[in-house]
């Protein structure tokens, strides 16, 4: 039977610990201070299961005070919207948003509204809008496009830091991974003093497929439900993964970061099937490295950053909390009813929780 | 005095011959078969001078065939929508739109509009949308976002195969390009049979800066308007570029053609500014190459590509077809008056005409 | 007591079956028809603890029939010779050579040797040699530059199709992994024929650090012995990974195998650390996609290639095996003592298996 | 009549005024403060026509002072060593060898050597060797492999700051460009104050094909010698192009920078043909950007970079710089006669000069 504590516990709280470092104190990407996140679930008649979820880097302007910033493409079969201007000026100028694959434009819209109309924005002609997507078209009725510029404007205005709704939220609502109910997921690592002392956060919208493993436990094998299995021919999906540190780390190093979230997202049993769109948007918080819009004409930036042969512990923790927030987005969603009355299970946490105990990771 | 003809005329038209090889019969994009370009130009009251250019690749339902394809960034400052998809999957599923900066938006809901409505698109569930734009706001009031589906719409099922309107029209109408007005330009190269026989055909949307050369004249320097010159710092701005041929190659051999254009823009004075959003989309139109959607499971697929040591005729078609188009759009470009009051002149045709003839170049 | 067998058993004698899919019948790069490997194992006094790995993707003239390949950099810091023009050209034409990494000009001189000699290239001028390395300077007296062009052309000329020898032999004689003992290791899958049939085999030269993982169980973390532990500071070092299939896959394709090699070695608790040359290098050998070196002006190339969506299974074959290779090279690999009288144990078998019976992975 | 002056004068002496911002003092790019180059010549008997060209980025141990570097890749068909690395890390620890394609090896080899001998690197077990190369070997029995280790090692102790000799020197002694002799060329650009004051400097090894032109006057065509016309079907060839400034530019601008060189390729009428190895790698030896190889864990390093705005003038300055290096490599070099009597001329000055006037460029 699963309880009330076990259908709200996140993964933790169970017992199962992924990997050595510890988290921050939320495990979620706000503990990266001065991250605010904001969800707008639309859950409407039968058909409509899909949503917004908005990561805000900071709480000012961030047109006019950019933040170092790069993607990793996992696997490109995805619509991201912002790629290039990051790639290129190494720099993060709106919110990013995470919607369904078919509301790019409505994310998009959304951002160049809220840019333009912030105050000290009056003049700006030009927004790089970052705007994520996974396809929920299996339970939303993702060809009505139901994501208007008003739901992208409430998720972004929503934004609050503290502890994040995970599982059907936002723009989980009706994403699918591993063949159970999949969602918004968020972890958080710690690095030890000894070896910097900084916060790793990261948050994923989880909907993808592969071979389920929870903390190296074949968990996917056990439950018969997996990719290339008999009665399952396919893996497909997409993940968005975004990865927020404080620690003085520039754009090449956050690309760096960027990568080992993939390597995180393996460690779950993802294989990036060829449909699935897998981008990981990485960024640093850190305060002196901000980049102002209007710098003076030839005044140069300082800027302050670890050093390669610093970075390691670095990835390590993006590794962690990448794996830490998958498994999250699957131990908090719960089964949902969608478009034609197509249903997809929560993870059976209890049957999970045995398989757990059999393969002696919990007690 | 400058004449109708000459108001009219294209570059070529004057005597002046880029490069070696000869041009298609139109001299346009869609001398490669099968192409079509339709523009939609808004110019309404004393602020709107923007619009929508359309290419359609070939005729038939472009997702349900879609063609090998490739990008090349020149300069990421720009908003290009699906880079990540056709540098993934290698192909092209969507018609090419081009706009102004803020209106991405507005060119991906029309894009996909278009093809879930397309015949046989029924359960289509995710498109890959490929909208490019420049900056027009000197002249258009780009906050406005006055593009609409609509427009995006209207310029796609008017697009043609044929001659191809140049200078102030569809996405080029609010355009400025070496400090002149700039706009939509096309040019096409045929190359010879004993190097193969194909057509190269670009189109462009210019509105950047640089030094101007024409057929390598120093123009702009001749006309004092130039970037570093004394009283012009800037030399932003931006082109988006299509690169099409009917020749046999795939997705590596497009991205090396595309990168080539970027060598044309060269030719003309344009330096890839810092703020410029240059990016070249290079498909090829062969058509044993399409690759179908719905392939059956397994079954290979058959391509025809030209070896690698084949290719070098095409890349030098690129670089001229690049060059001429550019400079075609400033032939073709009429002056402008826009936003607040602001004009900006086209070409000084008599004197640069006057220019050439010192530099030798025409008669 | 660890027995002899259990000292020469591969990773699957002792019942550790490491994903789902099917082994080739070597469990080894080999079961890809046509692949031979050679090693040249050089220990010599006290201080010499290195080697060479040579592959040959075909037996017949590589540079005249060149095969589709693609390079994936996992993390950069390495050395690794010929990757712009396998990624330019989209092919491979020479064999791979795998040695230390101050013997990459040893590697490129032989290759160079060996091409330039072989019969039909006489008018060879161009060779695009690829070698790789990591560093096996800690158990070895890299500085003293022992390997000569003669050990590489031994190497190649003693390659051999059959079951490899892994461990502690070739380039893998002095590499350390997890803290162990590291080397060569190969592994293989085989594709379901309802899944295409394909074969994909990997081989790897593992010399890194992270937190050991086996099949997901945390031997790394049961032994004391891994990255960020209290006495471990440091994770680097390199791998090495070749990716060879027999499917009609060609360079785009190949590099998203590539890339998902880097998901295996993710899955064996490796976490790219700054220090790390992980490079994945793929191709194909699918017989009708070579690429005659001579070819005829004009003639057009006929390639035949598995559709995106065919791709997946392949890329989970890529995945599993890379897990494999990996953990083989553990497991083959033997007590090594070295330079200045260094000495780096092999994984303790014993103490690993009950470890995996512990965690219900082996009975 | 060519008399003395004619044949050793630099473009410049001719009248021939590239770009619109002046040169350095040298117009070389060792006008970058601390830059040295050396170069090794190798003729001897009939058939070596080859040689060597090392550029050190500054005088003291590069390897413990490393500077940020970047290469851009303008189209791979090439051998460049280090490429990867320099890309992971954004920094160059090694110096930069030219020489033929078929001894990049005996590059590696020399730097190695170079390197580890160094006092301070006694440790060192690591080097990434930077070799670039084009292919000689039509005038160069380049099979013959004649380069060694120790000319390797006299070009870097023989390099000096101030003048650069060119042509037919170095790495330049047997290279072909536009089917006249080709070489060493350099020139250099000063940005005026008000756009910073930098100094930009290319150094190029010229060995490529295509239409040339010389400051866009074409004549390549006036004198019959062009790429793709009649008797001329190949436009192969490679070019290596170094830049160098003393701006404070981080590893990705300086990658922009890189980029930017290929526009200047281009206004010479190189192609970036098939066969061609054009590569890029652009430092910044600004001082307190040096990033120490011996850094304290976890002190961060403190950057001066300047903001993307203001980095336009430098792009002006790559593309001019390397257009003109190219040209001053034409115009040093000197007929030559080589492998199996083959000969290559010079570029016919006193016609050139003459075709230059014609088109209103000199008086």
């Amino acid at each position: 039977m699963i309880n009330q504590a076990m259908a709200q516990g996140r993964t933790r709280d169970f017992g199962i610990r992924i990997g050595i470092l510890p988290t921050g104190s939320q495990n979620a990407i706000t503990d990266v201070a001065g991250i605010k996140v904001g969800h707008l679930t639309k859950i409407e008649g039968t058909n409509i299961r899909t949503g917004v979820t908005a990561i805000l880097p900071h709480g000012e302007n961030l047109f006019q005070e950019k933040l170092p910033a790069a993607v990793f493409v996992g696997n490109g079969f995805g619509k991201l919207a912002g790629v290039t201007q990051i790639e290129e000026l190494g720099n993060l100028e709106s919110p990013i948003i995470l919607t369904n694959t078919l509301s790019v434009a409505a994310g998009i819209t959304g951002i160049v509204s809220y840019t333009l109309s912030q105050s000290g924005n009056e003049n700006v002609q030009s927004v790089n809008a970052v705007v994520g997507e996974t396809n929920d078209g299996y339970l939303n009725d993702i060809r009505g496009r139901s994501i208007t510029e008003a739901d992208i404007l409430t998720a972004i205005h929503s934004a609050s830091s503290g502890p994040i709704a995970e599982g059907n939220v936002g723009a989980g609502t009706g994403t699918v991974c591993f063949g159970f109910k999949g969602g918004i997921g968020t972890a958080s690592r710690q690095i030890p003093a000894s070896l910097g002392g900084y916060t790793v956060g990261v948050l994923v919208q989880s909907n993808f497929g592969g071979v389920l493993q929870i903390d190296g436990v074949p968990v996917g094998v056990e439950l018969g439900q997996y990719s290339f299995s008999e009665h399952i021919t396919s893996a497909d999906g997409s993940c968005m993964i975004i990865v927020a540190t404080d620690a003085p780390v520039l754009e090449r190093n956050l690309k760096r970061m960027a990568q080992r979230a993939m390597m995180g997202l393996a460690k779950t049993g993802g294989i990036a099937s060829n449909g699935s769109g897998d981008y990981v948007i990485a960024f640093s918080t850190f305060g002196k490295n901000r980049i102002p819009h209007q710098n003076p004409t030839l005044k140069a930036l300082h800027h302050e950053e670890l050093a390669n042969e610093d970075m390691s512990a670095l990835f390590l923790a993006v590794i962690e909390a990448t794996e830490e927030a998958i498994i999250n987005s699957l131990f908090a969603a719960q089964d949902m009813e969608g478009k034609d009355g197509r249903k997809i299970n929560a993870l059976p946490k209890e049957k999970v929780l045995e398989i757990m105990r059999k393969y002696g990771r919990i007690e």
